[in-house]
């Protein structure tokens, strides 16, 4: 969970801590994470960590990142020869995805640990017009998204691949190649920077946004709306899902309330609040910059602050042409 | 260990890194820290954790941070009293030792882990003048020492209290009324600030400094001698260590090997290379501005950066009057 405590003088700091400076009107923009490992692929984890470190930054507009520092727990388990095969490859991951991202990391602590964790911090020093503030939607904006959901299921399903008990309860609604797919899909979403998408915000002026993690879908948009100046509400009527994954949700019950709007995300997409036709432009702009898909998949009407999925929400199913 | 790598444009940024920023010839200098709770009191250990993670900035001369972030793992086998009672007493440990200060605790991350884990980031946005360059010693400077040593030991021979086959190991040499002054001390120092002897350093122009941790007074030593744009070692002849510890060590072999300078401290003071006369005056100030000695431990001598200790150096029993 982010803690935040003590309020910035602008904005609302939802997804990082925005602290006033001494020198020339600048603010100091952080955030951390760290979290355990969810893919077998240490060289894919250590990119997925940072891209997730910095979505913090790009939910706010933030687009450069000036310094990052790498948290690294090695499991005690691990021997000599598993710590340097693995270590290296989870930091290369994090430092080439920190290139990417045209920073770098600089520092950092590793600590041996039961577990492996990885993460780290992200720091921006700014102007405060350099940040979307992310409490100005308006009744008539649309809400847009700009990663598929269902990450989490994706990871979880391919983990049941070598599980024979589990795997038997969703084998009638999805084969072994469709959950490497999308298992596939899922790390390369995870890995993905929302900076293109917080650059292209700025651009398109946003009312608001923030990246979509833990919580799920709704459980972010319910913060987002609760955080804003006017009296709105969200309300979701699509739901962009990586292919496959609508099916597994459902034959597991509500283990992962994915249709509900709670399903975890992992390094998930922004959510967004546009004026209307911005959203459409914004969307064209995503689609060409990057190559990928982003929708539209709710509006802001009048209310109490609250945010909902309609009873029958559209599922689209996300097959993304991977690089 | 601190992970540095890209090296910044002035200083060598041992202790923190320090990156140039775009605006106003400013620099970025940035430390993080977590590791394993090491004493039993929760409030105590969160101010610990504090003032570790802060000593980095101060051993650069450093004494204004603009934030902190906390990081925090709790232990997965608490309870829920157990958290709720633990947990909050560390955060607010850490918070008033922030406070103190004079900064704050603006966000962080919580994860559930195995081990009780917490720790920081500590972030100063300043000019690169606010720096004190630590590579200029030069041969006929001193080197002083602002916390006593010895604090594992006096950790260790705490927990021997309860451990009946390793406390007739030490019971000759030491009663369990020293034992638990000697971890009074320990815990008292490893929670005090160097922010007063970073400020005094730069007042009385240090030519160089860092803090002692987790690889002992001749580790760093030898960490900033090997530093130094200068031909000079670093020879040491005292060894301020908390009283009745150096007997305990003695007996335990060579388990911790203070006297040979690598036992591990935490949150340890500030080891500085100072002009001779300018030493002496700094000593004096931070006895009459802290209440707590520095001591003069060596010299800077002609040499090919190296650190040692003498043969038989001076143990100096330290027992602070405390606050």
């Amino acid at each position: 969970m982010q803690v935040q405590s003590g309020v910035p003088k602008f904005g609302i700091g939802m997804d990082c801590s925005v602290t006033p400076l001494r020198h020339g009107g600048l603010c100091l923009v952080q955030t951390t994470d760290f979290f355990f490992p969810l893919v077998d692929d240490p060289y894919m984890q250590g990119q997925i960590a940072c891209a997730n470190v910095l979505s913090d930054l790009y939910a706010m507009g933030v687009t450069e990142c000036d310094n990052m520092l790498m948290l690294l727990g090695v499991p005690k388990a691990f021997t000599d020869k598993e710590r340097d095969a693995i270590m290296p490859l989870i930091m290369r991951g994090f430092k080439d995805k920190a290139a990417e991202a045209e920073t770098s990391v600089t520092g950092g602590q590793t600590v041996i640990n039961p577990w492996c964790l990885v993460g780290g911090v992200a720091t921006c020093v700014c102007l405060p017009t350099d940040i979307v503030s992310p409490n100005n939607a308006v009744v008539g904006d649309v809400l847009v998204l700009t990663k598929p959901l269902g990450t989490q299921i994706a990871v979880n399903a391919h983990q049941w691949l070598d599980q024979p008990e589990k795997w038997k309860k969703i084998q009638s609604v999805v084969s072994p190649e469709e959950v490497e797919r999308a298992y596939q899909e899922a790390m390369y979403n995870m890995s993905l920077l929302n900076r293109t998408a917080a650059s292209l915000m700025r651009k398109f002026n946003a009312h608001g946004s923030t990246d979509v993690t833990g919580f799920g879908i709704l459980g972010h948009a319910k913060n987002l709306v609760e955080n804003q100046k006017n009296e709105v509400r969200f309300v979701i009527h699509n739901l962009p899902v990586i292919a496959n994954m609508q099916n597994v949700a459902k034959t597991c019950g509500n283990q992962f309330q994915l249709l509900q709007g709670y399903s975890a995300e992992t390094s998930g997409g922004l959510l967004i609040a546009f004026p209307r036709e911005q959203a459409a432009a914004f969307c064209r702009e995503m689609e060409k910059s990057t190559g990928h898909t982003a929708w539209i998949i709710g509006i802001v009407d009048r209310g109490s602050r609250t945010a909902q999925i309609i009873e029958k929400p559209r599922v689209i199913a996300v097959t993304t042409k991977m690089n």
